[in-house]
């Protein structure tokens, strides 16, 4: 039974479209894109296609338009078999595009956000969640505010359960806005992204663990990816975890490796692989992810690449 | 009966999604648009938009692929009451979006265009539209020898009809693409664009229509719009006809503005308005749709403006 339980993971979904160049516009010119694909995006969205390609049952909780982008959205979740019972609907709201240019030539990624008029999830609707079906819930740090009522509901749920059977709580801060700060003593597992580290003056994963630790909670576990450098983790231990990086041969698309290194890493974590497991899995996996557009040859790569030693 | 037949546009349809910034985006960057609007674009596609807001019945024939972007242009054709019975659906192709960077700060339009990978209509799909249901086609010059086979068969058509029940034929040659002035001899009204116009070596649109005239049929009119300096026309009586631009207050949005001009005449002329009012009423709309966004203000502004001597 334990083992079908899912990983819920709460936040954005929104399309991306991805036009491929092969040299990056200059500014006032008209050209030519080599390709362009539809992406349903948002680290959460993205996170969930990653866990379903890994084999981890999972779902998406967040907020949803109607119209032709919704119905685009709602079609790809389906396809990556990721259960979409706790989107919100918003039947009066535009869904916008975040545009992206992808360079072949350098793998750079530029994105043009669009603010989305939906309202995020609250503490309300999360109120109403079967909390059975989940043996992990991961929170992309947005609504930071409502989203520590959400954790609170799930701490209250996990106090009259036996250890085993507890959710594990994970949070990821990745923008640098003060409010997501008062996520890091709320998460058993708290992902803090290159970004913020530099935002509190952190120039290493090492440091940045060091100097962040004090804000997480007793026994929690804080993580921090450093793009070509690799991956840091810390512990209650107290011993710092390294893994390398593992660049593809060569760069084509870094869209998605964060969301693609933390979904790898909850995946080993919740399948009781050791902290190290987790981060030089992530490492791989979202290096590979790197090599190749979007996500599908996740599972292609996938085979080979899981050490026996894992679970 | 002759006053419920429709105008068939036959070109093409495709989808801008229009980037508002206030800052050109660097490379790798993030960064935020202050708006996005998706606008179904394409010339004959925008001047059914315009002739449906004046009033006049119209329909599209062009391709289109099926999906998202699909559902959005045919959701966008039908809110305008636009007949879309005549388009072809490509299903294996995917209808991609061109992409605006539109900077406020600097007024440049950045471009990123895509191929897209349908087939134009052929003589072979036109040979099955009923022709009786229309009065007046136009063509937006694209794969012009397959175009010239179709106008060949309204012209088989019209022989066997009594003059006022002949369909009138009209075309738009706006790109610089030698293949597409083979058209000049086909329209009972020809649309000459300045582009082309200069192509030929003409300064002015007076300087182009007697240039050009000697290509087209007997008995046709030939119209050269010229941006801020208006619009002329000449037609067999050897005439030269002008009317004057009526540039809005502020200049907002000038996308689309020679469809909204081609819509106006043919709207006129399908009246049976004067060659003069057709001119008239074509610079005064095409010049109030430079004033605002998009197309929908046109049916505002069309009762003050539409003379009580037309028609």
């Amino acid at each position: 039974m334990e083992q079908q339980k899912k990983i819920l993971c709460v936040g954005l979904v929104c399309l991306d479209i991805i036009n491929v160049v092969n040299k990056y516009p200059e500014e006032d010119t008209d050209s030519r894109c080599l390709s362009q694909r539809w992406q349903r995006g948002g680290n959460a969205s993205n996170s969930c296609t990653v866990l379903s390609l890994l084999g981890a049952p999972c779902a998406f909780m967040g907020s949803l338009s109607a119209g032709p982008v919704a119905n685009f959205i709602l079609e790809d979740f389906q396809k990556y078999c990721i259960d979409v019972s706790l989107l919100s609907e918003h039947p009066q709201c535009f869904l916008p595009a975040s545009m992206v240019i992808s360079n072949i030539s350098t793998g750079s990624r530029t994105i043009l956000h669009m603010n989305r008029n939906l309202p995020d999830v609250t503490a309300e609707d999360f109120s109403k969640v079967d909390l059975h079906q989940f043996k992990w819930i991961h929170w992309e740090g947005r609504n930071a505010e409502e989203q520590v009522k959400m954790i609170q509901q799930v701490e209250q749920y996990n106090s009259m359960l036996p250890q085993q059977q507890k959710i594990t709580i994970s949070v990821e801060i990745e923008k640098t806005r003060k409010p997501l700060y008062q996520l890091f003593p709320h998460g058993d597992v708290v992902f803090v992204s290159k970004d913020v580290a530099r935002d509190f003056g952190f120039e290493s994963a090492e440091a940045a663990l060091k100097g962040l630790y004090s804000r997480v909670k007793q026994g929690a576990v804080l993580i921090c990816a450093w793009a070509e450098k690799g991956a840091d983790a810390l512990g209650p231990d107290g011993v710092i975890i390294h893994s390398d990086a593992f660049p593809p041969e060569s760069l084509v698309d870094t869209l998605g490796a964060g969301d693609t290194f933390n979904a790898a890493v909850i995946y080993t974590l919740s399948k009781g692989g050791s902290l190290q497991d987790a981060l030089t899995f992530g490492c791989r996996v979202a290096g590979r992810k790197c090599g190749f557009h979007g996500y599908d040859s996740i599972s292609k790569v996938f085979d080979d690449m899981q050490p026996q030693s894992l679970f």
